[in-house]
């Protein structure tokens, strides 16, 4: 039986979605925090749940690095998995679709139907490639409101993220605080540190080092597909951890008894990094990677907004916050949790915080985990029941 | 003044040295773990202090992954930098070469002057290349100690060496129980982590993907430069830490003021990888950096003596050791040195541990410490008043 019978006999889908195209800034661009203009702009979005009569009861789902608007849900019938937070988003799910109507996005410089890099460029009539501007987590936070306005919303009950997500969580509470009630940034952080950038910057040069990359300009003579893939290695090595890949991939060996001597993956860990660095050149644009690995290494929430004060930046925020850290994540470690958390608290702000013991790394915001689920669904009916949201408990 | 004439003037340096060639397995072919033959092999080779009659005051150092025979001292007057562990090797240091006559070499498969891919196949009238068999760690020792022999020494006071070297000390004290009085190994590890596995794996596809590499066949051709930069820089990140990368370049610019919205390197981090990257690329060679890596990843003592029981495998051993980790060491944290004193203990070996507070992760042992230089002093002259040599209080 598929995994879409499956759900939709159990209740547990929101079922068949549509990925669906919004577009704006045709006739006037818009000015990106570079200064430079981009228009028209396209963003891929999709909805789950109904929107209720006041419109208040909208949840912004905002993805990570490399991850799209297909939230949760399938596509067909045989679609063979369902979005990428299912496990969090549908009827009974923590974000309840038969409350929230939730909507996500796919972020600009993207790769999955939102203007980016391979999106034709009006002027030029080929794509961008690196001719598209540098676009930074506050240029993908303003397009996303003009989806939201779009959709007759002028305010979201919340703004649900982790890790590049949670970024713009961040960027959502502090730019628009009358727009936002609850802000939920997961496995997230304010501001890169000097290693996460040289992560991000080895995986840009493993890219540009490959011929293919032709200084962006590929989408006629072939993709960097090897640059590609060393660069998604490296990311993922990142998202999990020393103590995940023991326990995933310890030194055991991929199809043989014996160590090769050749160069062949002889052990588990590399057949499966190779695996996903092949499995992600299908499905991801290289130019989009530059892109979005900039936008998060440009991020610096204090810098923007508090003149180096995280707490001088947060003075803007209005809305309440569960700031969620995981004990393996080594990307975004706990301690950079605990300052925001900090900065918050010192704007007198209510927030609530959790380190949850996990040993998978930074990926363990997107795994089944009852602790995670339990304290977004409580927060969430908290928030909504003080909002006098109907149907909330 | 130069470096030399201030360090000879302080009396603080070996002062020249020089790089000798030791040459084997002419008639003879070495028959390798992996049971390829390679002849002859020669072996580039450094030595500083003065043996004593006895032949008991010999110390091998051992260097890590990508060093050389130049531990200490200098090649000429105008040489603008001594050794790579100069600060420990020399009169009145630590490995004092008023004491010890030391003893350093470059592993075979590396690229600075030993047999490696790079050196001609006397079969073939052209480099190795990737018909270069694959070695161990454990045909590196093997190959240290025909060198050893050939300079008529039968058993050596202490070898010493840090990750890499650390795992060649490791192996010496188990295969040759008889020739080692004393081991140290330093910030290394029994058997890599999947995820030291895994880094190793995402810097050899770097180099791969680059087209020059041309399955190793490029010393006519012209080298990946761009690979092994790429993979020079994944490395180089593990060789830090999140702390010490903080510290050393946190997000400040480089020679900017304001981001660039390009891909230049905006950030003193990226500058500095790429430019570690492109100054490695220099010096090595990247089938080489295939090659030492590979035998890192397979190194593994339990498995090869103790048939998975690292207490088995120690059980060969008779000599005393003194193991070293640092707190920020990632790439080899003090959990596997932990594990390695347990088993070390177990076999009612004479230990010495300890964890050594330092916040530059792996590469702290290249670093001047106190805490080391301390430790290590101590320990050698112990060990050589316990064996009778004169000269050690």
């Amino acid at each position: 039986m598929s995994e879409y019978i499956d759900q939709i006999e159990t209740g547990a889908s929101v079922g068949l979605v549509e990925k669906r195209l919004f577009t704006f800034a045709g006739d006037e661009p818009l000015v990106l925090e570079s200064g430079r203009s981009l228009g028209p702009v396209t963003l891929a979005y999709e909805t789950c749940g109904t929107l209720n009569a006041d419109k208040s009861n909208a949840i912004l789902v905002c993805h990570a690095l490399t991850g799209d608007s297909h939230v949760a849900g399938f596509y067909a019938e045989d679609d063979p998995k369902p979005g990428w937070w299912d496990i969090m988003v549908g009827p009974g799910k923590p974000i309840d679709t038969d409350k929230f109507f939730v909507i996500c996005s796919n972020v600009i410089g993207g790769c999955m139907g939102s203007t980016g890099p391979q999106s034709p460029d009006p002027a030029a009539g080929k794509p961008y490639g690196a001719s598209f501007p540098v676009v930074t987590i506050g240029d993908m936070v303003r397009c996303q409101r003009r989806l939201v306005e779009s959709l007759g919303i002028g305010t979201l009950l919340a703004v649900v993220g982790g890790s590049v997500g949670g970024m713009q969580v961040l960027e959502w509470s502090v730019r628009y605080p009358h727009m936002v009630r609850a802000a939920v940034p997961l496995a997230t952080t304010t501001k890169h540190s000097a290693q996460a950038i040289a992560f991000n910057e080895v995986a840009r040069q493993a890219i540009m080092a490959d011929p293919k990359w032709n200084r962006g300009d590929y989408y006629e003579t072939g993709r960097p597909e090897h640059g590609l893939a060393v660069a998604r290695m490296v990311g993922h090595i990142t998202y999990l951890s020393d103590e995940s890949m023991r326990h995933k991939f310890d030194r055991r060996l991929q199809d043989r008894v014996e160590l090769s001597f050749d160069f062949e993956a002889d052990f588990q860990v590399e057949s499966y990094l190779r695996y996903q660095g092949n499995k992600f050149v299908e499905r991801f644009d290289a130019n989009s990677f530059l892109y979005l690995t900039k936008a998060a290494d440009y991020f610096n929430l204090e810098n923007q907004y508090g003149d180096g004060s995280l707490v001088a930046a947060f003075s803007r925020a209005q809305c309440r916050y569960l700031v969620v850290s995981f004990t393996s994540d080594w990307l975004y470690p706990t301690y950079q949790s605990k300052t925001m958390v900090k900065a918050l608290k010192k704007n007198g702000l209510d927030v609530s915080f959790c380190e949850i013991e996990a040993p998978w790394g930074h990926d363990a915001f997107l795994l089944p985990n009852t602790r995670l689920s339990d304290l977004l669904s409580g927060f969430l009916n908290k928030v909504c029941a003080r909002c006098g949201i109907g149907g909330c408990s």
